[in-house]
């Protein structure tokens, strides 16, 4: 037996002893190196080969503490909530969460909110009634208040792991979250289209979800730093239940558009509505409107002309939330991320 | 000379000889009374002296400061910094904080926002170059990031004092605020139309500020805390720039509306409105649908149907704001403060 190894059977007899308590921290590596009279290196190790054993947990900035007996049984089962499935970026994430969790021997259990805190409250009170080891949820109307922060407590109170993805709830304490870095997105597609000479842009923002909030304020914040005062009457805003309308009437858009010479917008899909709405009312892209964009889609590909966005590259939201949720349910210590974006130059600027 | 006033004067005497520094605190009163052996009662009336001769200041939880001499000589105005002047409740508040300010010999520099983050930031930056000796103001789309944040630092570091009435952000520390318990009147609508009988309520809510996102929180809370799951799509939301726009298709409002029988308006406006178009649509209220609504301004008096409406009662927020800052000014510890509503029963509901 190494000295690790040794180390790593006393502490687990004392756990079996009752010495340390169930969800109680283990005593700080400094004391153990000075109790065992080893070297930090051999307490780690040891330490290591216990969160292995399943017998402590890792938890972010406060030591190791001795792993509660499960509160509910091991299901192999991950709830996956999304607020959509089957558009979009959705697949591409939702593909990659599947293979991380069938990678980790954990089924995905699917459901869609649509981005309704009704939706959401159904899907929350079914996960209650049949208890999931861990739950993967993008937040529903994360700019608004959320009525169902009752339910995640709950669900955070039985021991049950909470990651976000894309959106999150920034007052809901005890979850992780994975998200794009949104603000300095907004920023860095201002710059680039001042470094392109322009003076008046304008944004299409959408103001349910947090992605929506940040995206704005590096936009006007960015905007008012370079002395451009953008009159309010430029961001048009939207939510998920007008998305649809946006581009109806194309008159109204071009005469709220009037002397903007570049466009930011939320995502893909509202740059690809936009993109055709000018061309069909006669107007050149990027010649008399700029156009750019977030996310980096096929959308950004397909379109008429194609736009320059902010990619994910490699980083895939999905994949970087799953594994997130994998490492908590093995006891691993792990931290929130906010990832940047890749810039990507296309026709539309 | 009384005991209280020979502690005062002494106390003073230390200040003038550079004991206690400015914008430093000067001893608690616990040391006082063991330091001059006196009653606790006799230091606090010595301290209220120093307040009273403009020496100290007490500042909220942190015991009194020697106060510092003015960073900016006093101008005898105030800013007063609203979204709207003209319309609505807008006047009557107005009317308060004038009233307020001139009985107290300051003059009040008015200003409006519209409600318009651009119009804000031109406010503020007038503001810095030509200082006023304190700041009342409604927050402009206070539910949405505020690019502005960086002016009121600036101005709060000019030991400036901002009392924000009505709107407020709240992650914009070293500021007060006056305000209605808008979550709780949310909340008591939703009790008020469920005790009647409705089981389908849809509501108006503004969204960009953050007494819309107040008002909706308790509705949707009180809601599904009463097992009511209300769709999202039965929530219309609106913001400055679209509220015009609300009624323009009737049609298309009674189609959303559905079979829902009573609606929780975010104020009297909407309710105003919402009622004309379903009373020309041939629809009664209430019998058909209820309605009800915040502020119990002159419209719900004047509507065809009289509007059931909490009422700030004689709680004006102006008064109260106004009073505060000139608190403030006067070296007196203050406190935000949430204001109840007063329910009124008319004919709408």
């Amino acid at each position: 037996m190494t000295k690790y190894e040794a180390v790593a059977q006393a502490i687990k007899t004392d756990i079996e002893n009752g010495l340390y308590k169930e969800g109680q921290p283990i005593p700080t590596e400094e004391l153990l190196t000075v109790q065992y009279d080893v070297s930090r290196q051999t307490i780690r190790k040891a330490l290591s080969l216990l969160v292995e054993d399943n017998l402590i947990l890792k938890r972010q900035g406060s030591g190791s503490v001795v792993r509660p007996k499960r509160l509910n049984p091991r299901t192999g089962k991950i709830a996956v909530v999304a607020t959509y499935i089957s558009d979009y970026i959705f697949p591409s994430q939702l593909r990659a969460v599947n293979d991380v969790l069938s990678e980790n021997k954990y089924t995905a259990v699917l459901s869609a909110t649509r981005n309704c805190v009704c939706n959401e409250r159904a899907i929350l009170e079914e996960i209650l009634k049949n208890p999931v080891d861990g739950i993967l949820i993008e937040g529903t109307k994360s700019a608004m208040p959320n009525p169902n922060f009752d339910l995640y407590e709950k669900l955070i109170g039985m021991d049950i792991p909470v990651v976000f993805f894309n959106g999150y709830y920034p007052s809901l304490s005890g979850t992780y979250s994975v998200c794009a870095d949104n603000r300095a997105g907004g920023a860095e597609l201002v710059r680039h289209l001042i470094e392109r000479g322009h003076t008046k842009i304008a944004g299409f923002f959408k103001s349910d979800d947090i992605q929506g909030h940040q995206r704005y304020s590096g936009f006007i914040s960015e905007l008012f730093r370079n002395g451009l005062i953008i009159p309010d009457e430029n961001v048009f805003w939207y939510i998920t239940e007008t998305k649809e309308d946006l581009f109806n009437n194309p008159q109204e858009v071009l005469n709220r558009l009037g002397d903007n010479t570049a466009v930011v917008c939320y995502n893909d899909e509202v740059a690809f509505g936009l993109i055709k709405c000018l061309l069909s009312a006669g107007r050149r892209v990027p010649e008399d409107v700029a156009v750019v964009s977030f996310d980096n889609s096929n959308l950004s590909r397909i379109s008429p002309v194609t736009i320059t966005s902010l990619s994910y590259e490699d980083r895939n939201i999905g994949r970087i939330a799953a594994q997130k949720l994998v490492d908590i349910l093995n006891g691993k210590e792990v931290t929130s991320e906010v990832l940047p974006w890749t810039f990507i130059q296309k026709e539309s600027s």
